[in-house]
């Protein structure tokens, strides 16, 4: 049975993990006979966010006990050991937590340990999936290496990924971008959207393919 | 375009809605083409409990804020009117927002809004959902009908049913109960469990017949 990590970012797509994105990855996961590894960051989030009226709050939550509530209480902390795969659902806390994309764009900083499980996992030839606005993370780690990648056909984003020495691949919701030689699959999912049950093909996509290249 | 309204109670199996639940309920609603309106309640949770440790924290969320991260931000109060069906996803939430079943067992009032909404819809004739523990709404508020309904195999929640009016009929987690004269579909999801992919197989079989019901 394949051993899958899923890196979770918190809970809810402005602050932490997009739900419906982290969800559809455990689903289709677990219906494939995968074994499931949740792991994220034991800190502080950068802030907190009230997905009704999409302002920040002035409230303290912890990354892992909030993505705790995406994996049911089943999560540990970031963990390379015994991985043979990993997935990053996407959510502006990829952009937030797990990095500072969001408000460094090109010159942010990755998490050192999100950077080093990137790096291990890549060094070991372990294939990787990036959904959303993920991608980012794959571009400031490994950029270096050139991988091939998508966050759909947004420019700006696109560009940033370019300049942090990743290539850019537009791709259809429905679809995902596989560079095999460095064995990392991305899908655009809620940067394109619209609904879940689209987001969920190009997903459902990526978990299969990762999988595939185990 | 079928309308079905979908019931949040905060965002997390242990104070509010089971994530996995809801988010297949609204995943599997939109791949079978039914327009969703995600409502819950503008009130305080009743606690805020750490998904890690498993204890209450000392904080304040609001119910609909924090339904909001699994609706994406698209969500409102509660308000019947133009609805086709409606589903109510677990979670503790319903038995501690929603209601307060959780402390009151079968002495427990349902707010307000939630039981004239279950009420109304079915004076209406139109098809419900109770997925989980949510059952224990339907059979508060209508089981002066006698509903059956499901919980799975849990003989105390069962006999609290009973005890409110309803019947209860066991039921695996890959099936459904239907009470096809009320209209009222229920399924066991995580009061079996024990994965997602497992629990998907009977919320995709409630939402089928939910909407086959309309």
């Amino acid at each position: 049975m394949a051993k899958v990590g899923v890196v979770l970012s918190g809970c809810g797509f402005l602050d932490g993990s997009e739900i419906h994105e982290a969800t559809l990855t455990l689903y289709f996961l677990d219906k494939a006979g995968a074994e499931i590894k949740c792991m994220s960051l034991d800190t502080l989030q950068s802030d907190v966010v009230d997905h009704l009226k999409k302002e920040s709050i002035g409230q303290e939550r912890n990354v892992l006990a909030e993505a705790a509530r995406i994996a049911r209480g089943d999560i540990k902390n970031i963990d390379s050991s015994g991985l043979d795969a990993l997935i990053f659902p996407g959510g502006f806390g990829a952009a937030k937590n797990l990095s500072n994309f969001g408000s460094q764009g090109v010159d942010c900083k990755v998490n050192p340990e999100v950077e080093s499980l990137i790096q291990a996992l890549y060094e070991q030839n372990k294939p990787m999936g990036f959904i959303c606005i993920a991608p980012v993370l794959a571009a400031k780690v490994l950029g270096k290496y050139g991988p091939t990648l998508t966050v759909g056909n947004d420019t700006d984003t696109a560009g940033a990924l370019m300049k942090m020495g990743a290539k850019h691949q537009e791709c259809p919701v429905n679809e995902i971008v596989v560079d095999k030689d460095k064995k990392i699959v991305s899908t655009p999912a809620y940067m394109l959207g619209p609904t879940i049950s689209k987001v969920a093909v190009g997903i459902e996509k990526l978990v299969d393919k990762v999988l595939e290249l185990i």
